[in-house]
Parts: C-alpha cells; structure tokens; sequence
C-alpha cells in the first residue's frame, strides 16, 4: 500500500498498553490490571431502561445535544455537587473521549499552541495533534516521601508556559495514570491566569467522584468558573456509573458555544442512541447510592493494594487521593514496556507500561485497581514479588 | 462570552434543515419529510438481539476496530455483493458519518486540498473543513428532458480538477441530495486516474442498497479496486436495515491501514457499544430478506412521489435511480430556506432546503420519501400544490 499520510505515524502514538495486552493472549491464568475499567457490570437498573426503551421502538435519531430529559438530569445532578447551572450548557456526547474530542475541534485550529500537564492519558494529546496543534508538556513531579510520597505540580512552570499564544490547556485531575489531583487553590491560580492569557481550560473531570478525600467530587473549575468563561468540563458515565462500554458522556459548556457543539456533534457521529441516553437518565436517577457504593469499594481496592504494593522492595508509589490507578516504579527498571511484557510472560500479572503515557512516564507502571475482589489485588502483588525475585 | 475560534464559524455551516425544522415545532398537522430517516422502527429481530445483550451484562469495552464476530459478518455480508474481502479490512464505527470522519483524520492534514462532487449532504465537506483542508467543489448538471430528466457528472472536469496535489477525492453515490448515481464505467475512469495522481478516494456508499435499477447493489468502487490501493469506502447500518439511531456504520480499509484506524477510533469514541454491534450482527444474518423488504418499499414510496411531485407546473426533477430522496425545483423560486419555511408555515410540509446542501443546491428543495405510507407522500403533494397555487 502506498503511504498513508505523511503526519499519521507521527501523530499517533500506538497503544503500548495494547501491545502488552496482545502479549498476554490465550494465557487463562492472567490477572489484567491494564485496562482503566472495572470488571463489574452494569447494574441491573440502568440495563433495563436502555433494554425499555430499545423494546418500545426508540431507535430513531436524537437531537444533536442530546435529549432534552437527559440533558436536564445531567445539569441537576450537577448541580448538587457545584453551583447551578442549566440544561442549556450541557452538551451530550458518545463518551468522555468523544466529548474531549469535540472539545478541541471547537477550539484548536491547526498550529494552535496546546499546554498539558503530564504524564496523562494518550487520547488528550493524540486528539490535539490531529487536530495540527503543537503540545507543550509540563511535567509533574514525583515528590519522594516514604508514605508521604506525593505527585506535585510546579504551578510557577506551568503558568509561565501558558501565554497569550496559548489557545487550550489540558487539565485531567483527578489524574489517570498518577491519581494527583489539583486543590481549588491550584485551580483558582489558574484560571486566574487564563484570564489575563486568554487561554482556554478544558478540563477533563471524568474521575472526580473517585475521590478518597472526604468530599462529595474533588475540586472542580466549575466551583469557582463564571458561566460564560473558557471553559470546558468533560465528565463521563463510565467510571462512576460503571458504564464503559455504553460510550456515554457530557461537556458542560458556556451557553453560547452549545449550538456550535451540537453541529460539531453532528459531524463526528451525529448524536448518542436515545436507548443508550435513557440508561443515561436512570443511571442519574439511581444517583447518589450508586456512586458511593462504587466510590467506596475503590477505596477498599486501593487500601489493599498501596500498602502491600508499597512494600515490595525497591518500589516506590504515591497514595492517589483519586482515580483508580496506582502509578509506580521500580528501582533500576527504566524499560517499561519491556518489564510489562516480562511480567506478563513470566508472572501473568498483566500492567500498563508507564511509557503509553508519555516519555514523562517511562520507567512506571499503572496499575488499575478496579476490581469485585480486592484479594485479586493482594495476588497481583504477589506475582510482583515472585517475577522481580524479592 | 468571549470568541469561542477564529475558525469556526467559517468551518461550520448552520443546518438550514435544523432551521426549517424548528419553523414547524409545535404544529400537530405537519408533515415532515426534511430527515433522512425513515418513520419504521427498526425490526424486532435486531433490537432482541440489543436486548439480550445488555440483560447478559456485555457492558464492557469493545475491541477499537470492532467485535471480531461483527468484523466478520461484515465482511461476509460485503463479500456477497462485491469481490471477496476479509475481516482484517473492515473497521467498525459510531455510524457512517463516524467512519467517514475518521477517513478524513486519517488522511487529511491542514492545508491538503480535497475534491467533492456536489450538491452533497453537507457534513462531508464540513469535516474536511474541521480538519484544515481547502476543499474544490467540482458541480453535477442538471440535464433536463422532462421524465427523462436527470443529474450528469461532467467527468472530464472532474478529472482535471483531481491532479497530483489533490490528497482525497469525495464522492457519495448513490448521492444525498440527487439521487445521482456513478455508473461503473466512470468508477473506473476516476480510480484509474487517482491510480495516476496518486489521490485517495473516499466513497461514501451507504444508499449503494437503495438502487432502484435491478441490482442487488449500486456500482462501488469496491468491484472494482485492488485490496492494497488508495480507497476507503464507507458504509452505514442506518439506511438499508432501519437502524438510524443505533450509530452503526464501518469503514472499507486497505488492510494495512486497519491498525491506524484502529488507534483513531481509540481517541474519537473508543468503540462502538458491544450490545449495538450484536444488533448489527442480527442485521447481517436477517439479511437479504429485510434489506430487499426496505428496498422494494422505498421504490414504491419513489414511484408514488416523483410523478406526483413532476406533474406539479412550475417542478423540475429527475427521477433518482438511488438514494431516498427528490431533489426538485420550482420555477421562480430562488431562496429555498425562504419557500421551505414558507412552506411549513403556510402548508405543514416540511422540506429541506437545497441550500443546506451548499449554493449550488440553491432553488432547490429535497424531499425524503422513506415513509411507511406512500398516501402520506400524495398528501404533501397536494400540500404543496395549495402553497404554490397551481
């Protein structure tokens, strides 16, 4: 075949954590930490509205932006958790990915300056550099303190990097694959900075009720965030609602911008199944006992795993505040796709290569701690400590 | 708010259908044919197979390029209308608008020139321009010789205008609006020309069903291309199954291309709902009998319409040998979202205006004639000879 396109290999990185996946293949043996998803269905509720409503014949288009009944759920769930606000800046999308997505379509024009903060999930950057725009990364920092071990950001670099030509910055905190999460201190320096730059801020928000802190949902700049400012939230159903495979998620969106959305939803996939916004709408309804019950049982997973993951020789890991990863390296290890794949082969302990997550990220791994049992965890640890042979 | 791009009003054409739709909100007696989307919920056979999936908790992440069962039973089904292919060429997305969408990505950097035949459904062109390219808009003639009527590519200008710098050639045959159709003698002509310039073809070919001439399909590139060359095409389970809402389409890949494909989906939305895939797979084995059924209704609702709609004074049309559309115009009538608007208001017919399809389908207005009931195509008929006074 001839060459594809002349940017394509550039732009996009390959899936390392595919490749270590692909490594694990036909093994019945494997204990799969790769995946950001949990091993738990649906619960059954949520099921039954998609199954309702596919019964009763809705398999007809919806409105770009979504049902008007969801997108009024959406806005009042929100709503409890940060200031009101309405239906009118809710913009439905087919998954968190597919709403950051369209996020910077709206935004980025080719050339664009594009700031994020890293290591981070590939998908933010990746969208970015389709789109044409140059990605500037501000690493964080892992700050080493035993059991006070910490990711920090240096807010001073990061602000100095975002000038007037910077048209977005990439924020995902609660962080995938660190768990740091940034305080509403951090927040309100910078959006008072984007202010002064005119610099967008999307904020990819989707774990911020996987929170261990106490709190309803981790600091949001939708808590201090004028309603008509640049600012975009991405939130997603999947983590907290356990529905990964639905492909279900929102944008909260000055008012103003929604009509340009809706037509960039158009164009992408033109909007969401009505079935798949039904479950949408019960999964809201379910609302807060859902969401604790799946918050507390990753706080469960993550309590067993740190600990014994902590104490493996040579290990060195943060406590994540949020998400529901683990993000840790082992001393003398700098080949993270290589140790996966090892681990893998000679332990069946299947991790995500740190390097899937940016040069930034070499040298760690992820490890998803999303499980029914947290004693799968316990024996993950174990499978560790017997392939690295402490 | 402040500007939300620089770009983007430029880049997104408002829907003109949208625009004519909302004229006609909150009236009980309308008769709407402005949506491309027939009124048949889709067969109970393939929203079970739906059902049954969600009831059995396939709530989890799909594979990027689809189910491999899905993957298969495409390319079975594909195989059965043109030469054999395998699995490994097809990519499953979030419908045909997704899939053509990711070509576009795949292909298209800022500034890559793109060629389209037009009038053409105005999404094609709009995600060209989300992505940087200058697209040429190279015209269809109406040729007019009463029921002989009928749309004509003037090829020769086609093929000048595709030349060494031409990095992808759009073409959607059978055609939204006209109903305009590519013999294969010009598909040949046009790919052996790319073959020389070294252009790509994006054919998008979801109506290839919706023929009318005694073929089980349109002529496709398909038939007639290597495996290996420059040439997506693009299919879709909304038109020929009745599945519009589901979000269902894929992609015809030179398979080295597929793992690229693969890595786009990842970060436009991941994958397509497991339990909307098995739907698919349901549609792929009712198969020939529901397709046929679509089919043969369609024509019905077409020979209902058009010689209605012909015998209007004043209407110029051409019978469309494809597509579900009468793409028509009214003598003296010059703004087509003015008369469309006009038209809801004064008859409750609703129409699209041909200027949603770009200027040159200016003066003209489509109608959609997928409807269970061909009386209410003579309704509108009669509606619209009331408006007009003739």
């Amino acid at each position: 075949m001839p060459p594809v396109s002349r940017l394509l290999i550039d732009r996009l990185p390959g899936s390392k954590i595919r490749e270590v996946a692909d490594a694990g293949i036909g093994r019945s043996d494997l204990l799969p930490f790769w995946f950001g998803e949990s091993d738990e269905v649906t619960p059954a509720a949520i099921r039954q509205a998609a199954a309702d409503s596919i019964q009763a014949g809705e398999t007809f288009y919806s409105p770009n932006l979504g049902l008007p009944e969801l997108r009024e759920a959406i806005a009042g769930y929100v709503s409890t958790l940060h200031p009101p606000l309405g239906a009118a800046r809710i913009a439905v999308a087919s998954g968190g990915v597919n709403a950051l997505m369209l996020a910077l379509q709206a935004l980025v024009d080719p050339g664009d300056e594009v700031v994020a903060v890293v290591p981070l999930w590939p998908n933010l950057t990746a969208q970015a550099n389709i789109l044409g725009a140059r990605v500037h990364r501000v690493s964080l920092r892992f700050d080493e303190a035993g059991a006070g071990s910490r990711w920090v950001l240096d807010l001073d670099r990061l602000l100095e990097r975002v000038t007037p030509r910077t048209r977005v910055l990439l924020l995902n905190a609660p962080n995938n694959p660190t768990g740091w999460t940034l305080s509403a201190d951090e927040q309100r320096r910078i959006l008072d900075h984007c202010r002064r730059t005119g610099t967008w801020i999307v904020a990819d928000e989707v774990y911020e009720r996987i929170f261990f802190e106490h709190d309803a949902a981790a600091p949001s700049f939708l808590d201090i965030a004028d309603a008509d400012e640049r600012l975009i939230v991405v939130h997603s159903f999947s983590k907290s609602f356990l529905m990964t495979g639905w492909r279900l998620g929102w944008m909260v969106v000055p008012e103003a911008m929604a009509s340009a959305i809706g037509k960039l939803i158009e164009f992408n996939t033109s909007c969401s199944p009505v079935f798949v916004q039904r479950a949408g709408i019960a999964a809201l309804l379910q609302g807060e006992p859902l969401v604790r019950d799946v918050v507390d049982r990753l706080k469960i997973c993550r309590d067993a795993l740190l600990p014994a993951l902590a104490a493996v020789p040579g290990v060195r890991v943060a406590t994540p505040p949020g998400g529901m990863y683990a993000f840790f390296a082992i001393d003398g290890q700098t080949d993270s796709l290589a140790l996966a794949k090892r681990l893998v082969a000679d332990a069946g302990l299947g991790l995500a290569p740190g390097a899937a997550f940016g040069d930034e990220g070499e040298g760690w791994l992820r490890w998803c701690f999303a499980s029914r049992d947290p004693q799968r965890l316990v024996d993950g640890v174990a499978r560790l400590r017997g392939a690295l042979g402490v």
